[in-house]
């Protein structure tokens, strides 16, 4: 006997959580087969050639189907659907068992009928339990954390599932029951899902970005070029991405707050916090961190672009020109104390911001907002971003400066870039403002509190209310 | 029968956890509900009216208070402390339940007797346990990690506790016992803490900007203003705040090693480390991480307006000017060797430190630090982190360089600012470079590991002491 | 009797978990024996003086070693393996006691054998298991998360694994199986160890990094020093280190996607995913996360130091000699369009590659990427990250430009230095490219998901196989 069976005969002894058997011997069926042992199962794999069994973790039994599905009432089926079938031959083995599906497919809506339902039909003397196929392999063997921690679980039986509840449990994993059988296709469409939450921001990014970057090409390029017949394309790299990317940084600050502002001036108008708001907000309110974190990228970007300036040949071959011209025509270059404010004062308000940003952005990191109570989340996130955005607008504001009185900046009737990107942002603020002033705020906070609503000749709401606001 | 109830049904019976009752109806109430049907358990809501049972997770049943009581022996009462009033009329039916108080106050120090305790004597004929107050609707929603897993629980009767145990652990919760009832009001502060551990670090912090930023005022723009009548107040936005906000960064860097270094000295004094520290610097030990990531802050701010200079109006506006006047007074400007390595160096040491300091602030993302083990964190934090202090204190040096011997640095008989944050820097450095001393190592390292203590004329202990220092 | 003692007795009550006695009160022992009296079970310590008991959890009981020992079947031993002799007098009261071992070394290898199986010779008539030795107790006083949440243990006896695996779950951490008490000696180095996966990346990163700068230097001071005696060693600062840190940064991401090639290519060859790589390979595989990070470390020093070009004196001065040449010369500087679109491109493609490589970055943070499914994962590292190689090799080849075609730039017949650093990345790219050609792409899709194996001339593999691929 090798040392290893001896510590394997201790192992499976220690089993009294009893066998679990797997079909199947790939990447999936071995790491769930060597995390079962380690949580003291007996693990017995069910292969119709035994090759591959020097992968499988030593201790481990490998069997015919047959065989192996007599040694447990819990078979995982770890093969592709398409190799189901040869669990047609098998039905008498798998009568009464329990078959956990956890397979995954490739795509979408490859099949009219999810994975585990078809598995049902295939062998209808056993009870299906789609489960454990939002987790990984990897994270198997390396313990899983967070969203890796939950095992997702549905089927028709309450024992069976209860039975899959338990392994996973026993493996250190939290299950949550998603109800019947039905349910299985949602499921299979969970581990195929691309961000689904950055979706809709995504496309308000890049939508943006397109408006903006069309809008500066026209005024600054296409303008330059139609009525000096001058070629300044070269700006299109840092230039004009310059003047787009910030823009959009800006805008889609403001759009980060304005549903919550919006859902206060609902609930006031209602008079309650008790009425849904429409679906449009809610879509809004929910992907309101994705619309930060994206306009924080963009700053992110711009701070980069910007600090890039001096570096560029274009910023370098222009600070010279005008330096020889001055010199050679003997002009003198008087110091403008105001300019030095203005400017001085533009890059503070743009830095502090940006700062405060990448703070915002930190404590939306899952392992910091998860170590955040809710009043310290809400204290971050609503008040230092309003200051963020306000110190924002604040460096375009002193950006733009006295710019939007210049009818030079306006070509072809166009306001300057710049005043665009402030639109969304003001509302955000004067609204925001309106909020904190003491009336309002002192009704918006009743309404959120739950006690107050104001029914006009009604029957005023007697129950009892919720205790906490859902995030803010 | 709709397809959902099916489910449903089959839901509900999984429940050998169990029925749970839950009074009122808000967004906790329904979160808990919802969270508590996917672990298995039969949910009945207790309501006054009906109207909001829409709301509900469906599957769950909504009764009266009383009926409701009758089906459960824990019951939860999602409602706000001013409305349990309503409970007195039905202490007949509450009469040896469990109620889990999971409510929460608005302030501090509302009310003299802790929400649960004020339960207690409404219904004196039922056992409170105070629970889950620090678990978020949307952390029960989401699964809930880090800390919002633990659910810290009191009261006074054992069984009462261990039902409210088993509940939070089938959902995947971990439980905290916090002892009898009267810690109850503790519970009930912690979701009202705004950031207890970042307080004393943030009024250093604050304290010492103020302090800073007065200096190089008085020094700058004062001293300009009073001996040469010029108002150079711009600086303030920039230059200014980019003397101060370095200093700050530096100094609480090294504040942040200090009572580390001060902890070995003691213990050196001591010749033991099982004698409690005083109580200021085990506070001050406490809050090394939150010094440590304010410094790093600050140490961010910096270099955002240090890489901004060039793009300054006022410093283009100088740069023309020096250019100008040297070109038209004809004067050559010769390459000075020593110059351009000093200014290198410094620049090169100050890249580096901060290159270094970010790398420790990654490593005290909660997800990060967790994934190191001991001796990994501890070489990073003060090995890693001695070396930044070092960096950051050459780069000051050398950005000074033979300032201080000049006699016109020192206005008003006061020294240059930057020598006011090389202080406690040069302290920490100094006193760790004596503990890295071998003869000094070699006593602390043999002190820490707890197996040496040279009492003088006394017995020496012989107990076993621990395996490990906490922290460092 | 006090009101800390009402709470005390209700809490011991609780234990239904029982007693578990604890021999040792340092630092592991009181931070074990708090969180065992929160989870229900009751304390006791076993101690030869009682001089520490006013430091341990009110509620538990000091007793000598011998009656400690009668009061509960587990008995953690909570002192160094020095002291494990004073044990040898206890045999009689530890006979049949589950004994474990929480004990870590101070160095690896001081002993030959682990502590474990010492203390099991010790005490033959005890059952030894080790456990607990890699949790800290910070992580047990906190509740842990991630790694330190994972109690590994190992043990010959079946009964007494499960014993210590039922006490770490009830403390909410996770107990992962590792066989038999041989495997003692393994996981009492696991505490000892220092970043064991960042080792070969690391030197791969210094052994690069060395090798670059003396490459540069060659090239650039010693050239010029021996070529036009001047010495230019002032350059070695920023100038140097600007040049080899970005060929290291370049280089160590391509490093990080060669591998996932090769492994594609050898599949290929092999027809087969079920094949081993071979070992050097599978290392390499195993820690492209670590070169990854190293590489965005490089490359974000490579940033600080290319932003703070402008404020160096070198360069001030420079740009002075240049502009007053030209003036006083009266030569005139004409804008050059291709400089100006080449500059801006360059810079372009290096920003927005490092923006995209902070991304990656970010979703390597464990709380990040375990927020994600397999295949958002492999979408940001694996796409996104050929895009990230992409955009800085292209910023590489834009930086040179036509430099390769000067003879002046290869110094002593040596290439210049930035086409060193391009020679990976380009190989990388166009291997990646070949495979994503859609007849490549198509056979090695099939081949991962594991049902196209073209066996040349032999029986194709008959069995299921897994369902998704390890990471990637």
């Amino acid at each position: 006997m090798k040392p290893d069976s001896v510590a394997m005969t201790a192992l499976s002894s220690l089993g009294k959580q009893g066998a679990v058997c797997i079909f199947g011997t790939g990447d999936f069926g071995r790491s769930l087969g060597l995390r079962l042992m380690q949580a003291g199962y007996e693990v017995v794999y069910g292969s119709r050639d035994h090759k591959n069994s020097t992968l499988l973790p030593t201790g481990s039994k490998v069997m015919s189907h047959e065989q192996a599905a007599q040694t447990a009432r819990v078979i995982f089926i770890a093969v592709h659907r398409e190799q189901y079938s040869f669990l047609t031959s098998l039905t008498s083995a798998l009568e009464g068992k329990v078959l956990v599906d956890i397979s995954n497919n490739l795509k979408r809506g490859l099949y009219p009928q999810s994975n585990a339902e078809y598995l049902s039909t295939l062998v209808p003397g056993a009870v299906v339990v789609k489960a454990f196929n939002t987790i990984s392999a990897w994270a198997l063997q390396n313990g899983g954390l967070d969203a890796n921690r939950q095992v997702l679980i549905c089927g028709d039986h309450a024992d069976a599932k209860q039975s899959v509840v338990d392994i996973a449990q026993s493996l250190g994993l939290t299950a949550l029951d998603r109800g019947s059988l039905r349910a299985a296709s949602e499921l299979e469409d969970i581990p195929l899902q691309l961000f689904p939450m950055w979706r809709l921001p995504f496309r308000i990014a890049v939508g943006l970005l397109a408006a903006f970057f069309f809008y500066v090409l026209v005024q600054d390029v296409i303008y330059k070029g139609v009525t000096e017949g001058k070629d300044i394309s070269f700006r299109i790299m840092i230039s004009l991405a310059n003047k787009a990317i910030p823009m959009v940084a800006l805008v889609m600050l403001a759009l980060c707050y304005l549903p919550g502002i919006m859902a206060a001036f609902l609930q006031l108008y209602n008079g309650t916090k008790y009425r849904r708001f429409p679906d449009w907000l809610d879509r809004w309110m929910l992907c309101r961190k994705q619309l930060g974190l994206l306009a924080l990228a963009f700053a992110f970007v711009h701070v980069l672009y910007t600090y890039a300036i001096p570096i560029r040949y274009y910023v370098f071959h222009r600070r010279f020109t005008f330096t020889s011209t001055m010199i050679k025509e003997n002009k003198t270059y008087e110091f403008d104390n105001v300019m030095a404010w203005r400017s001085d004062s533009y890059l503070a308000m743009g830095m502090l911001g940006f700062a405060l940003f990448v703070l915002l952005g930190i404590t939306s990191l899952p392992s910091v907002s998860n170590s955040l109570n809710w009043r310290e989340f809400s204290c971050i996130q609503s008040k230092l971003g309003h200051v963020t955005l306000l110190l924002c607008t604040a460096h375009v504001f002193l950006y733009g400066w006295e710019k939007f009185l210049r009818p030079s900046a306006y070509k072809w009737f166009t306001p300057p870039s710049y005043m665009m990107s402030l639109v969304v942002p003001c509302v955000v603020l004067i609204l925001k403002l309106l909020l904190i002033t003491p009336c309002m705020d002192r009704t918006i906070t009743r309404i959120r509190q739950g006690w107050e609503r104001p029914a006009k000749g009604g029957t005023a709401g007697k129950d009892a209310k919720s205790s906490r606001p859902l995030i803010l």
